[in-house]
């Protein structure tokens, strides 16, 4: 498939997150605290003025991380303006439409001559922030989330849980499970353990499962607290430590992200959203030859009508062969007219 | 004008704040953390199904304080649902309808005969809630603050301050009042200081203007640290105070509320806002008068045209003044026509 195998060493995992919602939940700065590095580095907060005439952006920033010695590039999609507006109606549609764009182009790509040096620009993982002062979901929210769900892995992520004390948190997080349930949401499921599994790593997993929405905690600052040095936010009643699993979920996200659940969001995504993605095109390709077909019929009628249902069948598959071919050639009304006339032939002989 | 004074000792205050913005931003917490009460002792917060389908609503709540041994009637109206949907276009306009009804019905009142035990329901102060995780105001902000500024004091409040370091508390404050100044929002303006008034009140003054918005916190939870029992709200990382001075505006909010500023709250809602209401209904008013004068003149011509620049403005007294009278009869129609006739009747002897 011309995947990523054909870099050794260099994992593309390009689209790691279209951020999405509310400006001001931290996306930026947690992504910063995520993979240590600095997303804005000359960031440049817009005014009142341009956010109200703003819309929708698509912003993507490559970055390059070394986890334990295997160097990563990562491409992280923001999304700058989300919700900002007073009517978001369909606002996630710019969103939409970026993965579904990576989609198309690695179906041409895959589908052409050179298929070796493939770049996936698929997007791999969705972390959505929820406002952690909503009463649970928004239907912002929901609407969004159902609108991604069967085009992205959505990892839920609680933005600013320093905001919550720990039995809000717990609340909250029981809160939003239920109502992505109640709502039929398919987030990104975690894969199920084989029974042979050591009881440390199926712990491991139940401990993940449990914490959904990740409940984060990002940090631009280094403080230096009893000797120590580490991203932390400093407030008059006690400093915050990011990386504190007593604090927030930062360390559980970073690991599942960057080491152990890396491959399965990539596996996902080429097994379930792509191929969905992939049928979905050759059945609208389906649909449109048929169509050019009829049309062609109606402007030539046949002397006899064909009715036998087995031969429709047998043409209708011939449809669907044909249609994927048509997907590599460059002048598509050429083809659908040559094909037409091909099966006209069919018919006849 | 049957005003407060007529209940020694038992101030009406009504309408503390139509509480805006998005729910869950600490409203009713907030409230309950100022005025020690319960606002919702039996809630049932919404889940994602009714919060979806449910509009803005208006619910107002009477609760009684003592402060200083003076007795204290308040009504808090919430507006919970605000800013919670999709599309939030003109979602303010049941906050504003409520304050003009509010208005409207002083308006009957001190117009009628006895209007010596006039019940006073205008709103004389709307807590304006931020929120803490917006880069400055939102266009929602923007536009729900320009709609209500000339009919209500404004005390903007950044919500949920214990998210914020001061560091970060201190540049939201600076930003948030640029923009409230550069989009020409009129909020509630402290009254400037006599110049006999002694330093210590003075550098209070300074001190409430340079806090605006109000970082507040607010908190139902009553903790019990180092011998101390206080409203606070505790993290792994430390115990955060609603009423020290060091971790939030919630005591200085409060006294400007209850103590030093609830008079002039209501004297610049009375002077100022219900006064231009006033004007605003007598003027159009006016120009229904004039405008049913030019219909009837339409059905009966004069024989004769006046044109004397002196007459019309004469007549024009008359409506202005007839105007006034027409609002106190409860059949409005009636006496439009009987006035038109008046009016007839003048320019005929």
């Amino acid at each position: 498939m011309g995947d990523t195998t054909a870099f050794p060493g260099l994992l593309l995992w390009p689209a790691l997150s279209p951020s999405t919602l509310v400006s001001g939940l931290g996306k930026s700065t947690l992504i910063n605290s995520l993979f240590l590095t600095d997303l804005y580095k000359d960031r440049k907060v817009p005014n009142a003025e341009e956010r109200i005439s703003r819309t929708v952006a698509i912003i993507k920033h490559a970055i390059g991380i070394e986890e334990k010695g295997i160097k990563l590039r990562l491409t992280i999609i923001d999304t700058p303006g989300f919700g900002d507006a007073i009517n978001n109606t369909e606002s996630w549609r710019h969103v939409e439409d970026y993965i579904d764009q990576q989609f198309e182009q690695y179906f041409r790509d895959e589908s052409g001559l050179n298929r070796r040096n493939i770049q996936d620009n698929r997007v791999h993982c969705c972390l959505y922030f929820i406002s952690p002062f909503g009463h649970g979901l928004r239907p912002l929210d929901v609407d969004c989330m159902r609108a991604l769900h069967e085009k992205v892995n959505i990892i839920p992520v609680l933005a600013k849980a320093d905001s919550l004390t720990p039995a809000e948190v717990c609340r909250k997080k029981m809160k939003i499970r239920e109502e992505i349930k109640q709502f039929g949401i398919n987030i990104y499921q975690f894969p199920e353990c084989d029974s042979d599994e050591d009881e440390d790593f199926k712990t491991q997993e139940q401990i993940l499962k449990n914490s959904i929405p990740f409940a984060v905690i990002g940090s631009n600052v280094q403080v230096e607290s009893k000797g120590r040095k580490f991203r932390g936010r400093v407030y008059p009643w006690g400093v915050v430590e990011v990386e504190n699993p007593a604090h927030s979920d930062f360390l559980l996200l970073r690991n599942m992200l960057v080491r152990t659940h890396m491959q399965d969001l990539k596996d996902v995504t080429r097994e379930i959203h792509y191929e969905n993605y992939r049928a979905q095109c050759i059945q609208n390709m389906t649909r449109m030859v048929v169509l050019e077909r009829k049309r062609s019929e109606a402007d030539f009628p046949l002397p006899l009508a064909i009715t036998d249902t087995e031969k429709e069948r047998l043409i209708y598959e011939k449809d669907e062969e044909v249609c994927f071919t048509l997907l590599l050639h460059p002048v598509i009304n050429l083809v659908i007219r040559a094909i037409s006339t091909y099966l006209f032939i069919c018919f006849f002989f």
